[in-house]
């Protein structure tokens, strides 16, 4: 009895196996700091639970301001950056909007237009090369009336970025552009962009190390952010989440540590890929790798131990599979599981 | 640059007012016990953070599953049952579909059906007599095609029920019924059925004293969970809450003590209010009294320590205030408050 656009959609699923070493949801390898959360959880007691959060998530939005240089009233803040992203839909897509993004690409995007009667239009490219599609992107846009883009640089599960200058370009189009940057903080780029057509998502799951506690937001102007705010759910964080994401900004120098690590990581793994036969490397500024291989890899690394992410279900990354990047132990535990599995 | 209906809305608002004695939020005013907070807390140092929550929430799941007696299948969990009445809206609710609901109740179902582009039928009703409308919501389920009925009940904000029988009669009508008992555990009705065309929203933020943790969870067939599943975003809800929600269930005696209070002293201030003149109150199955009165006791109350909730915003309740129950304590300071205002 659901809607029919909902019935003929696929549930969006995580194949569930256990590992010994699990580099499949490109989760950081590091924990964050015993003494920190040992700190945070014992507030977190003298806090009364049987009352709401702030009704504005004022502490967290405010100090995600002070980092990032902004007002707080140009900040949201959710459970997830996909909840913002799910809210941002809500807001500028309606029934028959069209909405461009590359292909292949993060699933849930296409999934949340649907629901919003949105009309998809994905961009095919070449995830070997390691851009984005920028100029179907913007011939698709200039094709349309008010055109809503989702891009996703570095892209999951790509690893690719856009290419340079390819945000503004974006932006010049005149679409609403709304750019997840899940994967930005193990990109150089800098994105400090203020557009009334520019929405980012960031996320404390990756980078941040904290992906137990679903803590993204946005940044946008303060007049995007109040009609984002109309569509999502009133105080939907949990104090104690909200109350870990605020501290983990006093202490900067874990997410500078683990961002420095993972990149020095990816590109000692990288190197490592592109001297092993008959796997073929895509370029990445993200935290994973993403390889084509003519072998049945997925299985012979499990059977070593080693989870990664079989992508073969997504359009143009048959027999793809995507590692995260993990500690120094656990890569190497890849690398030699991948050259005896080759 | 929103869509035109989400530029059209007024965001949920909530007037932010500080006040000694807090009773404006429906809130629990008993705490989770400090000891079972330390013991839940301290396994949450212990696990990762850098890792996402089990994917399908399981572990919760299947707990509320055995105090439910029914099997994990059966039931969702959210931030908060608003993220599952959104799913289930975005599950069941497309352009067009026509949505009845009595009306005043809770505002966000309107707004998420707006949102969906769904057509919103609402049925007037006094909301002086304590009962729902069921004959209107009848009559318009008949007029129309594939309906959906959204239904609160006790009904926020105004404490009214169903009639007896008003949920049989519901569901034989063939609409697909979203049943919100936020304040369900308030009220004596046992709402054990299964039905395909029932879906029942619970929350632990209210009886349950854990409005901080943003936990809720629906119950319905397997079919109707794995469509809601659909829309709904994976693994949402963050470790420390589904943990501390795990925890709850374990200690039903919490949520019993909670509800025995709670429903005891609703009893008293109501029976105390009804010998207050120029205040007319409403009949109430829920932890919370609505009352009409032409005096302007919001700001009488507020000068005297006591935050309620000023209900004239809404449609038929203009002169209508609403107030939680709390302690044993606040609830003689607010009805002394209220004696010498009026």
């Amino acid at each position: 009895m659901s809607r029919s656009v909902v019935a003929a959609m696929t549930a969006y699923t995580l194949e569930l196996r256990e590992a010994e070493i699990k580099l499949n949801q490109n989760e950081s390898p590091f924990d964050f700091p015993r003494e920190l959360k040992e700190r945070v959880l014992a507030r977190m007691a003298e806090r009364p639970w049987n009352l709401y959060p702030d009704f504005e998530s004022t502490a967290l939005r405010t100090a995600i301001a002070k980092a990032q240089d902004l007002a707080p009233e140009n900040i949201l803040v959710g459970n997830g950056s996909n909840e913002l992203l799910a809210a941002a839909i809500g807001a500028f897509v309606g029934p028959g909007t069209p909405v461009v993004f590359p292909r292949p690409t993060f699933a849930l995007y296409e999934k949340l237009v649907t629901i919003a009667g949105g009309l998809p239009i994905p961009i095919e490219f070449d995830p070997d090369s390691g851009l984005l599609p920028l100029d179907g992107m913007l011939d698709a846009i200039a094709k349309h009336q008010d055109p809503v883009a989702i891009v996703c640089s570095p892209n999951n599960p790509t690893g690719g970025v856009l290419p340079e200058g390819g945000l503004e370009a974006l932006l010049r189009s005149g679409a609403m552009v709304l750019l997840d940057r899940a994967y930005g903080d193990f990109d150089s780029l800098v994105a400090g962009f203020s557009r009334p057509n520019l929405v980012t998502f960031r996320t404390f799951s990756k980078a941040w190390g904290l992906a137990a506690l679903r803590v993204g937001w946005l940044t946008s102007t303060a007049e995007n952010c109040r009609e984002i705010r109309k569509v999502k759910l009133p105080y939907s964080l949990n104090v104690i989440s909200e109350a870990i994401a605020a501290l983990a900004l006093e202490h900067r120098e874990i997410r500078d540590q683990n961002v420095e690590r993972i990149v020095a990581e990816r590109e000692r793994v990288f190197a490592a890929m592109q001297s092993i036969p008959k796997i073929r490397v895509f370029p990445t500024r993200a935290n994973f790798i993403t390889f084509r291989t003519p072998l049945p890899l997925f299985d012979a690394l499990w059977a070593r131990g080693i989870l990664v992410r079989d992508l073969s279900g997504y359009p143009r990354l048959q027999g793809c599979l995507r590692v995260s990047i993990g500690t120094r132990e656990q890569n190497d535990a890849f690398l030699a599981a991948l050259e005896e599995a080759v």
